[in-house]
């Protein structure tokens, strides 16, 4: 058999914008990366809102979709857990836990994940639903995708998650 | 080796009864069937109330389960988003949203998966549970089984997805 | 193909707390068990939470941990369903239920898949987070590991759960 044929895949389905998902997403994905398997976090639903720029103001292209951003803008720097809101004290705590656990930043792991050769793919669908366009997304994002795309590489892989 | 063996296979455990959970369950369902994937959607716990008959009234068997479908009725009308509730506004924007994107509804997803061909299979510990009989639930449902059906059909399967 | 080689495994990733959530993984990890299905549930995040002793007091390394411990204290006595929560009324009224289903309880399900073999991992990076120790965890948990040991597993297993 080939090397070729041998690699080994991960498909994660990042649906959530919660901060305590995209934190083990982030890390399940640099962390396959690192044994040379071939990543894909296909990005869909909430899960895109994580991957806006931050402080990219009001995005979408209606007042639907304008006023959703107004209320979820999205960016690694507005997410929240999905647990112990309080106000935001409990992101707030658990930002202030993960440093100083040193566990790196969302925008840390984002940027080893690309460096490592994970592919970031947003669901097309998505990206028309909620108004997105490419420039709104972080740099380094692959070509937005269907379902179709998600299920191919899926088939192919030896770990598929929905996260 | 003969085409039967190759014939690849995802399970689909539908545990949510949110509609921004039923929507991807139902899109990737229906997106893998058009590529010949044999699919079965093993539908437990929360996600069964999705699949019961809109404006089904009052089910159960007791007072407890017949409590609990007055809170949550189920029926692919009465599903709501899991963020941006704002007293049911979310809900009804994302309908709006995915009706402007001319994204099928839940109802057409669903009759387009059983005439491609995807199995869903109730949980009978779930219909036990919340005293749910066969004619609760939509028409088209297979026959109810238990988790062994689940890790056995899961076991054959190139994609395992928990939503 | 020797026997060994042949051994079907299964992966659970239990990252949540939620009653409604550990149910399912515990019903499934013993019913892969029971197929002779090697079975690994690598606790992470607020699943370790659900592992943790009943009533083991204030937990955690310094306040932020300690006072964590306070408002999400952890054990399978403590757990709520995600949704209905009514006050506790939602959690008390499916305990209700369980019990007159005569499903097992959260207790009674770990020890059956202790003793059936399944592996409970928990996760290194969330013990030192929260600031957890061995001793505050329900004995029979194995010694606790890093992403490269879930990946690593996962990559092996037919099924891949992230719950």
């Amino acid at each position: 058999m080939s090397e070729a044929v041998m690699t080994r895949k991960a498909t994660l389905i990042a649906w959530s914008d919660d901060l305590d998902k995209i934190y083990p997403t982030l890390i399940l994905a640099t962390t396959a990366a690192a044994y040379d398997v071939e990543v894909t976090v296909f990005v869909t639903f909430w899960g895109l809102l994580a991957f806006k720029k931050n402080n990219r103001g009001i995005t979408g292209k209606d007042w639907m979709t304008k006023a959703l951003s107004v209320m979820r803008k999205g960016g690694t720097k507005s997410l929240k857990i999905s647990r112990l809101h309080m106000g935001g004290m409990g992101t707030w705590m658990m930002n202030k836990i993960f440093k100083k656990e040193k566990i790196a930043s969302l925008d840390s792991l984002i940027e080893e994940a690309l460096i490592s050769g994970v592919k970031f793919v947003p669901c097309q669908m998505t990206m028309d639903a909620f108004g997105l366009k490419r420039e709104d997304l972080i740099d380094g994002m692959g070509d937005p995708a269907g379902a179709s795309t998600a299920i191919n590489v899926a088939l192919d892989s030896q770990i598929n998650w929905f996260i």
